[in-house]
């Protein structure tokens, strides 16, 4: 059941290939699938082929615009000039790894450990999330001398095969290993009432519980790796503060606490740069990806020097691509866009605009029954007869393909939109999107 | 023991922080240190701080030139135009992940598969030939229902957890885990004769011993991982053929054999775009990386179509910023520029002179005691009274310093000089080289 449940929310917009092996009839598709096989992850029946991009949009080999409402990872809008610029710049100068020094490189670090608390003073960049995750794992347990990690069931925190044990929702079978307990998402309807009152305390108990089924097997915990806006969970981000108590159980139990920043930092969640500044919690390890170039392929993590140095007593680690001044002066032009746009700032007023919205709409439409996140970061449950309703959210996000606004699914049951459009996203913008969703609510 | 050789290894020509906790003199090293701290690598006691790079040189912060022998990530050139210009281009109009479509990812898909072999049809790009090399231990897993893998004891094939695992040469303390068994490394001078006639069957029977550790100790082999250059071990190139047999072993106790393309791959050997074309196999799994984009963070992986959907059959696997078209813009420039300018063909003459004038120091020097390697990667031994001396390689490395000529160091002793300049090297930079190399032995 995990596995089939698993494989449903991966695929929710997903290209299916024909089950009887005929050939794609687009030649730009059949290609694709000749080129990669299996592993071709592609959206919609009908994949599009994408040409070009701008701000929240992009642009079709037909020529059409398509809203992008998915994307987080040209977060601060594509093919942004002053990222695009630095990359321009820097690619014509020097691309080389981090054995020499460069300024380039170390201005950026320091911009980033700027945004950072200040005692995660190390920074090792990597090329992906997954990377920086995989990583963190390691020195986690180096540090806290255990073995067990703590997930939510629905988390997904990378594609190494190391990463892939602590990411329920990448299994199409079978289970994550023994050292993985999962917990549930922190979903208000799970733990305590409806208003999130006790969620905090319950979801603290659901970490002390899987702590305890790793003792069970034999395993000490090393960490609680969580995404701070339990983005593939479904969105989780209220009330501010409910992860506090689980972070404190997990320290009490000897493990530390790893925020996967891969979905919420960079001022996503417009009320703070990190997602794990909502609960006002200071993580003993903070990796981050997606967003960090804007789509060139950067990654890290940051950690307290103590926990960088006992890992490194043990194991080189080298990354030959990473902390590459090619890279860091993109990372440097997305900190800086984002504080010269007012991009926090604007993810928290625009987001606020697109929650109103759609909170409209529920009280207008019964199958919407949860609208939560925070800033440019929402979930909309979409249930039928007060159920889940997965069929439905497949229906609205291929409805929303034909008005050319693209989104995406997430949550246990895939019944969750996951609205997550780039920072830079204006209101009008935001209104087309919601205009677009009610159009196909009334048609689906 | 295996700890500290490996320790020594990567530590060759690798900056020290002081004993005693001072801090760095110089500032920019300083802020390195800070910045990231123990995970800091860098070359020589005074890291260079490079700030732009044309062809085979490197600029530092002072104006002066640097030779560049030892990196193999700008293959074709540093900021090589072509490959900037693709670079450029193709930020400016997009930058996304590929589960659209797009003509410019499978154009370079395409044109990469038309350099390998046919039935390795499916290719999953990556990051990192980390990433690709974590991918590919997973696939051969599945495909062969093992679970042991094979390598050389200097191995190194990325810096996962997984992976990790694989990379002997990682290792500070400790050792592998009892799925991983080592071979030694293949050199003549252990196997055989010292003209390699024996090599061949050696080496295979060292890997069929190493699958019958495994079994001992539980473990059904899942593949034989190689470098095919062995570069860690020290640059093992002949006789051509020489791995075939121990491929065959892997085969017959039901591995597959990975060729680790990250090192010798993209025409580097100069006879062959690949290394494995060298000794006349056909990998079940290719993975590659390094000079892949010229410094574009990119790798991947090419395996037969029926390996890679039995893997997806169990677990999805989606890459962020793999086969993004910025990615296949770099990777395309980079074959359309080996191609125009016969950097394969190129490799093969100049490293042919290289290697004569160092055959010709050889003769003169007895310090010299071997002369290895194919094309533009080369393995000069360095020995004093006929025990190999890491003190003098160290030297060297460091008085070719001075020379304003970089390069590096390899193997079980760290005695062997690592020599692998850019393929776009000329004749007259190859005598730069030599001659420095030259004056600097003879001073020392």
């Amino acid at each position: 059941m995990t596995g089939s449940k698993a494989r449903q929310i991966l695929d929710m917009n997903a290209y299916r290939p024909a089950a009887d092996g005929a050939a794609a009839a687009d030649p730009a598709l059949a290609r694709r699938l000749a080129n990669v096989g299996a592993a071709a992850v592609l959206f919609y029946d009908a994949p599009i082929q994408m040409v070009a991009g701008e701000g929240a949009w992009m642009i079709a080999a037909d020529g059409s615009r398509y809203l992008d409402f998915y994307n987080n990872v040209p977060s601060v809008g594509h093919t942004h000039p002053a990222v695009v610029a630095a990359v321009q710049d820097q690619i014509a100068r020097l691309n080389i790894n981090s054995r020499y020094l460069s300024p380039v490189v170390d201005d950026y670090l320091e911009a980033l450990k700027a945004k950072l608390p200040a005692d995660l003073s190390n920074i090792v960049l990597t090329c992906s999330g997954s990377e920086a995750n995989d990583l963190a794992m390691r020195v986690a347990a180096r540090a806290s001398g255990g073995t067990g990690f703590v997930v939510t069931r629905n988390a997904y925190h990378g594609n190494t095969a190391a990463v892939t044990e602590i990411s329920p929702s990448a299994f199409k079978r079978g289970a994550p290993a023994d050292h993985v307990a999962q917990v549930p998402e922190p979903d208000p309807a799970l733990f305590g009432t409806a208003d999130g009152a006790g969620l905090a305390e319950g979801f603290a108990a659901a970490v002390r519980q899987a702590i305890a089924e790793l003792a069970a097997r034999g395993h000490r915990p090393a960490a609680l790796v969580c995404d701070s806006i339990f983005s593939s969970d479904g969105v989780h981000a209220d009330p501010p503060g409910f992860l506090a108590p689980a972070v404190a159980a997990m320290r009490e139990a000897g493990g530390l606490f790893i925020a996967d920043e891969v979905q919420p930092g960079f001022a996503r969640t417009g009320d703070h740069f990190w997602g794990f500044g909502r609960h006002g919690l200071s993580p003993d390890i903070v990796t981050m990806g997606k967003p960090m170039g804007n789509g060139f392929p950067m990654a890290g993590m940051a950690a307290r020097p103590d926990l960088v140095a006992a890992f490194c007593e043990d194991v080189g680690y080298f990354n030959t691509f990473g902390a590459n001044p090619v890279a860091a002066a993109a990372g440097h032009a997305v900190l800086r866009v984002i504080a010269e746009e007012g991009l926090q700032a604007n993810a928290a007023t625009v987001g606020a605009h697109l929650m109103s919205r759609l909170r409209d709409m529920a009280a207008r439409d019964r199958r919407i029954s949860a609208v939560r996140g925070a800033g440019l970061f929402i979930g909309v449950d979409l249930e039928h007869d007060g159920a889940p309703a997965p069929d439905l959210a497949t229906a609205v996000i291929n409805g929303l393909k034909r008005e050319h606004v693209l989104i995406g699914a997430a949550g246990r049951f895939g019944h969750t939109l996951k609205v997550r459009p780039p920072l830079c996203l204006g209101p009008d913008e935001a209104d087309i999107f919601a205009d677009a969703l009610e159009r196909v609510l009334a048609k689906t």
